[in-house]
Order: structure tokens, then sequence, then C-alpha cells
């Protein structure tokens, strides 16, 4: 990459775009973030050497926790840069995520909750270590909403009643129930998921890219959700954010560290229980 | 509530609607039953105290065995009289529990088969005893059709292979291999069970309730079937029922002991076997 | 059956047709196996004796490895016999088999990849041998296309994620890992599979017919894909398998044995690694 990132490093090889997430103080999705993947997406496109991206993050801790309850406008100003006039919103970027040119791969080895969840989602495949991968969707539990495409993947991946458990209870997952609901793809041993991960993303960056492009497109165009239901999602993402019905719980969740490298963070869905 | 029910005894604590199925002498579906679904959705659809049910059973062995078969007439007749002048059958009643105000998740601890079953669908989620827990489809192994849901149902929660094992096998399935297909979110050791979905169920209850209704609404428009393939489920129900070819079936399990306390009832799966 | 089939033997017994795969030396799919197939669906279409059919091989190593790549004019041209003026293909012949009035069982006891891996997704449920059962879609790794329904049947079997895995990763899946993402019903150990397949078929085989063929059909209508869509994906098989894209794979790939009983077939999914 010719490129500099603010939020993010990159390193090719074999084929292999290894992206690291690396937004101090916690890789809240901000602004920068989202120009960033803006500009990823962008290079990516029109690289042919890049046949794999595997996201992963500097933060042991964390993957990517969620939005910066801060910087919605922000973030959603510089996203509604990308795509066309009815792609305004976080969700609408990660749609071109999922429609990249690069085979996408995310490896959770932190906590991945909200929007940090759903970029998991939609990347093409998503590795989790099994001692330390953490998925949440704890917007309900907050009284805003799952805008960036939760809704629609989880019924497609894990069918409407394991989508009600994961979205209504608003708890964390640890990666080996993720993977048995389908969540992810694997949950791996900490000690073997960079190898497994590595393996697999070589392997594919081998492979011929006409097959590998046009396979990802046919698997895209069954299995992703249609743009226009994550577009409903994102509308109600903007409405609820706004509400007051959420404003008593984000402050008792402040009260408790919220968006700090706190308790609050840290086990959020037991948290979520206690406000 | 201040309506009496006959078929079910109801005890509302922390939000969450503890509804016990409570029909001698096992929990077949009948008139009354269909009933007092019909007044709880009614109810619970204008109190906002109720934010979450939980379904469960009176009797150890029997959620809900299936339909009693010499009713059919008077229940269909009394599910009629809810929702619209399409909407006549069971299947479109447990429509309207799909779509309740309240969240709903049933708590399984004995046997639940054919429109037994396809209750437990119906809900929002559901969780099983692993030791008692006991869901079949057995319609098509009697010669009738599983008419309220199941077909459309298990081919979106179980994928097309497992609801042709599920229904054209006709067999019973324990908690375990029910939750490995999708058919169930969990089974739960017996001694958590209760534990476990009152501490979810009065988690999801102090959630903002817009946001918690809106997330039910925004799963179920994109995992709920289309009405239509339903009431299509629904007639062809209602003219198998009346064939012949299930009769010389129906009579040989009659003697076996169908829709009494029996082995036929307790070990469902293996008497359609015999026969 | 009174006819004679060239690739595979029969036996009839309580109902269920046994059709074992027999076409030496290593059962790639040919214009033989492409007659007998359509052969087979015609008999029983009209033979109400014959309920259930269960797949199996005579080759303990190979259930279908994949198409003959020397033959794939030959049996197209086949194929084409069958079927309406736009059902030209593989793909075409497979719905045939999954709307096909017998109950279809696939028991897997050694390797189906390809396009015996799409035979395996077509029939209405598949059980593989917990110790000597492999499953897995190599195309993409040879640089040509899955084209008989793979692509359609993933996504919904085993969800966006993990088709990615399967169809990208073009690698080898055993039992137990296909079992759980959904791409079989069930791994089941050796000495249990046949068993288990028998009775299963055979207690599918007593059941009022009537029913069983509404059942699945249904199942069919909610479960498989739009036709159109695998009618595309067997455009895209026709176009790449032409390509040069995929010479110089499929001419490495010789070199190791491809097409012959070798390692190249036995471990294809590492060799596809290795070259």
């Amino acid at each position: 990459m010719k490129v500099t990132f603010k939020s993010m490093t990159t390193e090719l090889k074999a084929g292999v775009l290894w992206v690291s997430i690396d937004n101090p103080p916690m890789n809240l999705i901000d602004e920068k973030f989202v120009q960033d993947l803006i500009t990823l997406l962008d290079e990516t496109q029109k690289d042919d050497k890049c046949r794999v991206i595997v996201f992963r993050s500097s933060d042991p801790d964390f993957f990517i926790p969620h939005v910066d309850m801060n910087k919605i406008a922000e973030y959603t100003a510089v996203a509604a840069t990308s795509g066309g006039p009815d792609d305004i919103s976080l969700g609408a970027l990660y749609r071109r995520l999922s429609e990249s040119r690069p085979v996408t791969i995310a490896m959770l080895e932190g906590r991945a909750r909200g929007a940090g969840g759903e970029f998991l989602y939609a990347c093409d495949m998503r590795f989790a270590s099994l001692e330390h991968g953490v998925i949440g969707q704890p917007e309900i539990g907050v009284g805003v909403y799952p805008g960036a495409g939760a809704i629609q993947h989880l019924v497609r991946l894990c069918g409407r009643g394991n989508a009600m458990e994961v979205i209504l209870g608003s708890d964390d997952w640890n990666a080996q129930e993720a993977e048995r609901i389908g969540l992810i793809n694997r949950a791996i041993p900490q000690n073997e998921l960079l190898p497994f991960v590595t393996a697999l993303a070589e392997r594919i960056a081998k492979f011929p890219e006409a097959a590998v492009r046009l396979a990802k497109r046919r698997i895209n165009a069954a299995g992703l959700p249609p743009k226009e239901d994550v577009q409903v999602d994102s509308g109600f993402f903007q409405i609820l954010a706004r509400d007051d019905s959420s404003a008593a719980r984000i402050a008792a969740l402040n009260e408790r560290g919220f968006q700090t490298r706190s308790r609050a963070e840290l086990e959020f869905g037991d948290v979520l229980g206690e406000i």
C-alpha cells in the first residue's frame, strides 16, 4: 500500500494483506477508522497483488468494541462519501466490504461488539480465538439498535431463534458458543489460530483469481441480505440513537466506564444485566 | 391478567408472564387451549407490564403432545375467530404468536410433537431440558401433514436436509440432537434450565421496550416464512386429515393407546416405526 | 428394475432401492453414469414399489470423485436429453434428482468431491461414515467452478461464511466437520452407518406415500434454490472449464495423478495446496 492509514497498519505477504486495527485507546469506530476502511477498499480494488485481506487487532482486548457513541455524526458523514447517494451509512460501507475484490477473513482475538460484530459478519469468513474471542450485539440492551447488518446477517447465519437470543439477549458470546450457532466459522485454540488463518489465506491467495472472484460474487448473491433491508436497519439505528429511551441507560453505562478500558467494556454483557 | 384461563395458569413476575399449560389429561390442543391462546395474545397486546412470556407445562411428561385428533373441527373454528378472513387456521394463530408484543420463550421439559413442536418454533426462542425435552414431527408417519408451520420453520432453522430427516423420518429428537440441528436454541441440564430461562427472560424484560419490539419485528421480517406458505400448508393438513390414507394408521395407533397416557404417546417415535 | 445399468447396480428390498455406484476405475462422472441416472429417475417415477432410494458406492475409496474432465462434452450432451430445452446441464439433472418421486438418501463411505458433492446435496438427506466420509468442493482451487448446485445449496445449508470457507478454501472436509457446518445430516461411525440408514429408509418406505410426497415437495419448495440460479452457475462452469486460467493447474494436477487412483485423488485437498 502506498497510502498511509491512521487507524490500522498493513503488511502484504504472499498475496495476503494483513491489516491490524490500531486505533487507540481501544479501537472504537470513529471517522479515522471509517476513512481508512474506505481507502483500503479503494486501493485493494485496483491492486491485483492483494488477493486476501486478514483483519486482526493490535489491541489484545478489543478487536472493535463498538462505535464511538460521541462520534456518530462524524463517522457517518465520512461513510457517506463512499458509494452512491443512498449509501450513507456504516451498513452500506460494510456492504462494500462484503463485495470487496479481495477475499476477507476476520481473525478475532478480543472483543467485537455492536458494529464490531457487524464488521465480522460483513467479512467473508471469521475465525476466533477459543480462549479470547468474544462477540456481542448489546445494542438492544442499551436501548439503541444494530443498524449495520446484524439483524439481517444473524437470521441468515444462525436462524431466527438464535438471532433473537443474540440480539434481544444482548449478551456476550464466547467463541465456542459463537461457533455452535454459526456466528463464526470456527473457534480455534489461540496457539493454532494464526497458523490456521495464515495457511487458509495463503492457500486462497494462490488460486486463480477469476474463479475466486466469481465464486465469491455468486455466494454473496445467494447469501447477502438485500441492501434495502440494511438501509432500513440503518435508519432505525439513527432514530433510536437519538431517542430519549436510551439516554438513561447510556448514562448508567457511562458511570460504569462505558467507552473506556473498564469492566463496562471488558464484561459488557454482565454489566448490561446489572443496570 | 384479569382474565381466567381454562387450559393454562399464569403468573406475572418482574415483567415476565409465566404461562404454564395445564390442560388435563395430557395437554392435547383443543378448543379450550386455542381460545386461551387467543385471549392471552389479546390481553398481552395491550399490557405493557408483560414484556416477556415464558411458556412451560404443568405436566412433566407432555408440553403439548399434538392436536386432539377428535377436535380438529372445534379448535379450528375457534382459531378462525382470531385474525382476518384468510387466517382461519392454527398456523395463522401461531403467526400471531410469533408477532406478539411480548418476547416469547418456550421452556421444554417434556414432549412437544406435531402442532406442539410447531408451537415451539412460533415462539421467539426455545430452550429444552437436556434430560427430558423431546421434539417430534410425526405427522407424515401417521399419514397426515404438519400444517401449522413446521415445514416452513424447519427449512429455515435446520436446512433442507435436516428438515427432510425430521419430517419424513417422523421420529423423536432428544434435546441434544435438536440443539445440534438448530430446532432449539439450547439443550440445558434440567437443574440449570429454570435459572437460565429466568435470567434471560428477566434480563430482556428490563431492556427498553421500543428497541426490543423493533428488533423482534425486524428479525421476524427476515426470518419468518411468508404467511401464504403457511396457509398452503394449513390447507394440506385439512385435506390429509380427512383422507382415507391415514385412517388405517390412526386405527393402529388407537389400538396402542394414541391420545392417552400410554407408550404410544410416551414413545411415539418408536411406536410409529412398529405399526 | 427391468432395465440394465452400466455404472450402477440396484437391489429393491422392503420398498428401498439400494443403488450402488459402480463405474470403474473410480466412479468419475461420465456419459454412462449420467445416462443411468436419467434412466433411474424415469423408471422410479412410474414405480410405486420404490419408495426410497439409497445411493452408495461399490468403491470403498470413492463415492464420486468429480466429473471426468475429459468427458464434459459427452456427459453434458447426455444430460441435455433429460428435461426441458433450458435444462441442458448436470445441475438441471440433479434438480430432477431432488424432485424425484422416491425419497433419496446418500450414504457416503468414501470421497465425494466437486459434482460428487453436488450429487449429495441434491439428495434429500446425506449420512457419512465418521471414519471414511470426505467431502470437498475443490473447483476454485483448480480454477474451474462448482456449476451443479454447490454454491446455491451450501449457502442455504451452511450459511454464507461456511460456504465461503468450503468453496474458496477448496479443501477436504471430514464427516465430523461436515456435520458441524450442516453439509451432511450426520456423521455416523462406520459400523453403525448401514444399520442407521437401513432403518431410516425402511421406516420412511412404510409411511403413506401421499403424505411423504407432499411433505417432500413442500420442503423442496421452501429449501431448494431457484432453478435459474443453478442455470447461471452451470453456465459459469462451462465458461471456466474452457478457460486458460485453469489449464496450468490442471496440468500440474495431471502430473501428480489427477483422475487416477493416486494421492492426487486420495488427498486432493492437500495436493491442491502444494501446487
